[in-house]
């Protein structure tokens, strides 16, 4: 690999595919050649990589020949139907939507949490959800030293959870509403400016969306505590683009604030951000186009001997995205040289 | 008292004193008279009571004589100012800042949830903190059925809990931020609009904010349940005027959640909104300018065999302040004739 990585990135046009191009800039990682590839629509776009002028394709069946890495970021409709291929041009896909991220086969990574996973990849691995990500990565370093015996978590989650094009209706919603205008629902289906709501994904039979169920899934999987006690409740607020949580964990003995902050001081990727004199905390404006995950306001639960209360934010489209998934390929290229397994021929692809 | 109440309302400029006047009209509440009062700053002002021009005076020691019942809405200062001169005149002061709140000699009073404490005022009955009743409203329904065990509660405070100036501040820096100019900081701390951050309010010892501990200790003293098992999490988000919160309840058996619909689909001042083909359930923009408590998206609690999960919205203004204060008002008037007991003599006043 020492002539370096031949990267395509599948969703190019979005939110995440534009961070993602810069992250491989700024990260200098070491890319031999560089395909950008979206939905027909968008193919013939102009991006730069580096300064350099490169055109967005279209992909087809033939997009991923002597491509290396697939960072993919095109929802799951597009990554369940071009992962298997990807797969069997021999690359090693990093997928950020959920398509695969339960699937027993497709290690699920955090690399400051579980980078052990990714050795039993077979051409897939899993970028987490964004809200689970920021989560964990505060939750993950009190866990390491006392199991948590339960979580509820409640966020405050940004339009950019939904795309570009969402951070752009939640703009212009702003204006129409300052204006005295009826604010336009493209995006939303309800207005976000000024406004809050549950969040809008598909609801399951219990009630939970599916936004909240893949926190619990998710966790559990990345964690590797099959039955870890979990609750949340997703909202969206009208913040461009980083993400904040409360989250209270509880644990089977009483944990120490001071302990979980200095815990969380060391943390990789975290940045402890208390200031009690001056009543200072986290707030998504200190994390957007940042890569750690701030975390503050840790008290103990006045509700539980054994309960820890604190707080988050996080840039949903860096650590809880793209930052994410750069951070699995370096990892794959240090531990693996970015080969799958022997075992990638097999049909590992979901596809149901 | 057949000829009608003589009102003063103090801090009658401010966003919970202009709703005051409009619920003391639209609910014909029998004013014989209407003072209203407010800081010499504010003296001199015109306000509208029943399409009549009234002219705000400055209040002083003289501003209670003849006067039978007092809206007071001008913070703790005031409050903890004048209570004292308004008992001493006769009056009963229905107090909605949090200066007599705790003060086991004043009633903490929702009319829906204890209307009984009322029996043992000495002038001043305190109308509880804004969040505290919105959630009360949702949870004392369910609490009468089976005892809360614990609460765990994040809430998504509106702009209005600062007052009428926070909401025009948010309102200007909505504008500068897609300006593209830097926002105003006044009436808060630090930037509200496309951004959130923890309540401001002063932070006690053990990392929670006054606004929380309000919640916890509020709902204490309402429920009758010294020792409630409840943790909040209080945070503003960039929504004009109704708080939203999320709400896990833990009972010590499990509480089927039609149960819990039926009753809160039954309970006072309760709307049930859930629309779960939609996926529509209770925001801030539902709840603007209404009576009710919306409460939705109720589920089994995924982590908790006994623990249920809400959500709900309220209009901070309304019910979360003086629409409270009036029903307090017209509980006084309908049980007591508004009269203080004998013991209103005494000097009952806390003024640390």
């Amino acid at each position: 690999m020492s002539e370096g990585v031949r990267v395509a990135i599948l969703g190019a046009t979005g939110a995440v595919g534009a961070e993602l191009l810069e992250l491989l800039a700024t990260r200098s990682f070491p890319v031999a050649e560089l395909k950008l590839l979206a939905s027909p629509q968008s193919a013939g776009k102009m991006l730069n990589f580096k300064g350099e002028p490169l055109t967005v394709e279209a992909v087809t069946s033939e997009s991923f020949r002597d491509i290396d890495l697939v960072l993919a970021s095109a929802g799951s409709a597009i990554s369940k139907a071009w992962a298997q291929t990807a797969v069997e041009s021999g690359a090693v896909t990093i997928d950020n939507s959920s398509a695969f991220r339960m699937d027993p086969k497709v290690p699920l990574v955090i690399p400051e949490i579980n980078p052990q996973a990714i050795a039993t990849h077979h051409g897939i691995v899993a970028n987490p959800n964004c809200s689970t990500i920021l989560m964990a990565m505060a939750a993950y370093p009190l866990h390491r030293e006392q199991p948590i015996r339960r979580a509820i978590v409640a966020t405050y989650q940004s339009a950019s959870g939904a795309g570009a094009r969402a951070m752009t209706e939640l703009k212009t919603q702003a204006r129409s509403i300052l204006d005295g205008k009826a604010p336009p629902t493209e995006a939303f289906p309800f207005p976000l400016a000024f406004n809050v709501f549950p969040h809008n994904s598909d609801l399951s039979d219990n009630g939970y969306c599916q936004e909240e169920l893949k926190m619990v899934y998710e966790t559990r999987k990345i964690f590797g505590v099959p039955d870890l006690r979990m609750t949340a409740t997703c909202v969206r607020v009208p913040v461009l683009r980083a993400h904040s949580e409360a989250v209270n964990l509880e644990f089977d003995a009483p944990f120490p604030a001071s302990r979980a902050r200095a815990l969380l001081a060391d943390a990789p990727g975290v940045t402890l951000l208390e200031d009690w004199q001056a009543n200072r905390f986290p707030m998504p404006i200190d994390a957007a186009g940042q890569d750690d995950v701030f975390v503050g306001r840790i008290r103990q639960d006045l509700s539980h001997p054994c309960g820890l209360e604190l707080w988050l934010s996080g840039d949903q489209i860096r650590k809880g995205a793209a930052l994410n998934a750069v951070q699995i390929a370096e990892l794959l290229l240090r531990e693996r040289g970015l080969r799958p397994t022997a075992a990638a021929t097999e049909n590992l692809v979901r596809t149901e």
